[in-house]
């Protein structure tokens, strides 16, 4: 059973984050936004990391669940670091180096396009890999970007 | 462009939040996670509210979106308020009258189905009369289950 189908063509997907459809009333719910986004795709990441670890059963349908919700979140977060937004977990360099976060953002979104057309078509060695690669995606922007 | 498709039967969505899907750390995460879902799910509500108010201009595209996303976080909370995770901005009528919330919870899902289905379609008379029942949905659950 299908519970959740998500098409998100490529070409579509990296022009969500310059989109108009960012508004905040301040700075501090586009931090709120930002963390509570990440919070949510974290913890789906984490319940496909525990699969891929073998610490908890492959059952196709909730990683196929859960990839759909990474995928979806990996689109989100984006838009709530315009100017003016300076803080909570994210260094300076987000804005002081933004076309290296831009490039590091939608690298790990198409990873997540991967990771859930693999979730989707439920080959786990191809979840393993893919998971892998988004895994590695999200540490490099995290390296770069996030506080400690 | 259609950025974001998401389908979800009714039928399928009614056993979301009743599947084994949900594993918490702890009661903190579990707290953590469902504030982070309503933020995001208020977010996006938020933006369509706009336009029904006539606050902001008719997007078809981007209130696809927001429903889309909306659609999608209404169906998460749910798993992050089992037995155990009393606390953060929920009342213990959660737990204590447990059915009557599952209830709220379904409405609000439902609802936010139909408002999804008239966004993708682009009808704005039909996304005002859909926002407004699933808007009355967040209230009533809000009323009975949140604290102020």
């Amino acid at each position: 059973m299908k519970l959740l189908k998500i098409v998100l063509s490529t070409a579509a997907l990296l022009t969500i984050s310059g989109t108009a459809f960012a508004q905040f009333q301040n700075a501090e719910k586009a931090v709120e936004y930002r963390q509570s986004v990440f919070t949510v795709m974290s913890t789906h990441f984490g319940r496909i990391s525990a699969v891929v670890k073998g610490e908890a059963p492959f059952n196709k349908d909730e990683v196929a669940k859960n990839a759909a919700i990474v995928a979806m979140t990996s689109t989100l977060p984006w838009q709530a670091f315009g100017p003016g937004t300076e803080g909570g977990k994210a260094k300076p360099e987000v804005w002081s180096d933004n076309a290296k976060f831009k490039a590091a953002s939608e690298k790990m979104q198409l990873a997540a396009v991967e990771l859930n057309k693999a979730a989707q078509s439920g080959d786990l060695d191809n979840i393993k890999k893919t998971f892998g690669v988004t895994g590695q995606a999200c540490k490099a922007c995290h390296d770069d970007f996030k506080k400690k």
